[in-house]
């Protein structure tokens, strides 16, 4: 598939950075950074900003805050064509300030919001458009929205100078037929903007449904390395770089940092398809029963879980 | 997705065979027998009828042959309405025989055959439809076959008895696009017959290109639990399962197997996503190299093996 609008984020740092507290070491993140441009990798996604209120640092690694001097810091001196991106999340604002996007290493603001907030999403996107940022606004936990408050949202969004509006399948609980819908009602109801796609692998069906979106003329599209990310994890960048022909694309530095520093990093922190996630994803839920039961002494009683949770449900 | 007319079939023993020479316990063959029945599955592949002049006993375990009698002992005292198929190669058969259906544990003959090979394929599902077999012929390697090779193999075997034509994704290359192109034409050239679909997961597309060959109704299914199978292995069944509505299905079994039997394999032998399987996908070569790589003592040069493959095909 080769289509000139494509642009492809990574979010390795960012959702990553939800199963480790965001604690990356620098080389991790230098390296990370330096892969990514080479291999042509349109945005790297640093992290969140935060709020040093709601979130002390004494909890939290650099890449909770995404301050700019940091970011400055890692990507000094490396030759790079990649912008780059950092999230906040609409209903947790607080403290957090933006510089003029012409006095900031990064170039996008991307806000995360469940519908239900899109009014400080909305907000959000106003005040860091108007310092000169690229913007997205992120629907979370979208499989579990009521089609007419989406669309309400929708119609708001189309209002605002936000440049792109993302589908998240938050807990890979869609399959393709669904992933289309959802991306003809965004360009629907969406006109002159941008639409996006973020998925999670619950069901293995992260990658190819960031090809039912972009079959659907998605644009944005997010990947991580080896697909890292909170649980199951996400499309796997090195396999969408496989998949799009375009020519600017070079697959060797990102299988080089999966070698060198994704496959170390496994032994520390679990991600992945694992049956705790295919059950959430397949039943439409949040993936924190199975969070908890990963951390428990009893990680691997799947079919007990199920009974479980189907019972809860019930 | 309910339709009626889907048939599952796991491909457990037999696709897991080729990854540990076909030397399963009688008791992992048999619980896996128990718990598959139970969640309702409707054909279990036990593994090949191979032949004992080609394939020595000395080097293989009894999947490898599927003697009658061997069955026999497997399901013997467990309630099942489960059917039992064994696959066949067209192009290694010799002095392996059949016995006649109504005297035999096997309900299915499935034979896996090259477009080149197709008439020794056909052969085969002469003698063993005679016998009373139902047949299939699963069209391996798809990936790489001209069209007009494969349209004069599927003319051909529209004029068999054979009750369903698979599309077999032997290197895991295929995307969706591609899936509903061959199930369609399959379709077109072989009115009456059922397809098939049998994808591999080297891009993590093997349960999307399932529900791709469903929604162009394919309506026999192969998977694996937990994606068992050589190198990346299969679509998994549980996943399959997940989807398909049809009431008669209850994921709890093959849930508890799973837990019970298959992590305590994946210890002992590897399947599953991997980058070297990946790479050979995307490439839609043969797994041969990938498999040679993760048997050597530097199984994690990703980017090398890359480069490696890329140049022999230049």
């Amino acid at each position: 598939m080769y289509r000139p609008q494509i642009k492809v984020l990574d979010c390795t740092i960012r959702d990553g950075g939800l199963i480790n507290n965001h604690y990356f070491t620098d080389e991790f993140v230098r390296e990370a950074y330096r892969a990514l441009s080479k291999t042509g990798i349109d945005y790297m996604e640093m992290g969140y900003r935060s709020s040093k209120q709601l979130c002390p640092i004494k909890d939290f690694g650099a890449w909770k805050y995404c301050d700019d001097e940091k970011i400055r810091e890692i990507i000094d001196g490396i030759d790079s064509n990649m912008k780059i991106s950092i999230m906040v999340d609409a209903h947790r604002v607080k403290e957090q300030t933006f510089a003029p996007a012409d006095e900031s290493p990064i170039d996008m603001i991307r806000v995360a919001t469940y519908v239900k907030d899109t009014d400080k999403a909305i907000d959000l996107v106003k005040r860091t458009h108007d310092l000169g940022y690229e913007t997205t606004v992120n629907i979370m936990a979208i499989s579990k929205e009521g089609e007419p408050e989406l669309n309400e949202a929708l119609r708001q969004l189309a209002e605002t100078p936000v440049d792109v509006v993302y589908v998240v399948d938050s807990f890979g609980a869609l399959y393709c037929e669904q992933i289309e819908h959802l991306v003809k009602i965004f360009k629907e109801y969406l006109p002159g903007k941008e639409i996006g796609i973020h998925c999670h692998n619950n069901q293995q069906l992260a990658f190819s449904n960031t090809i039912e979106g972009i079959i659907h003329n998605a644009n944005y599209l997010d990947a991580s390395l080896y697909g890292i990310g909170r649980g199951p994890g996400n499309c796997c960048l090195e396999l969408l770089i496989g998949f799009l022909k375009n020519p600017k694309f070079n697959l060797t530095p990102i299988l080089k940092f999966i070698e060198d520093y994704i496959l170390p990093l496994q032994k520390e922190i679990e991600w992945g398809y694992l049956i705790p996630y295919m059950i959430t994803g397949i039943l439409n839920e949040h993936p924190r029963a199975a969070i908890e039961l990963r951390a428990s002494d009893h990680k691997d009683k799947y079919a007990e879980f199920y009974e479980e949770i189907l019972e809860a449900l019930d």
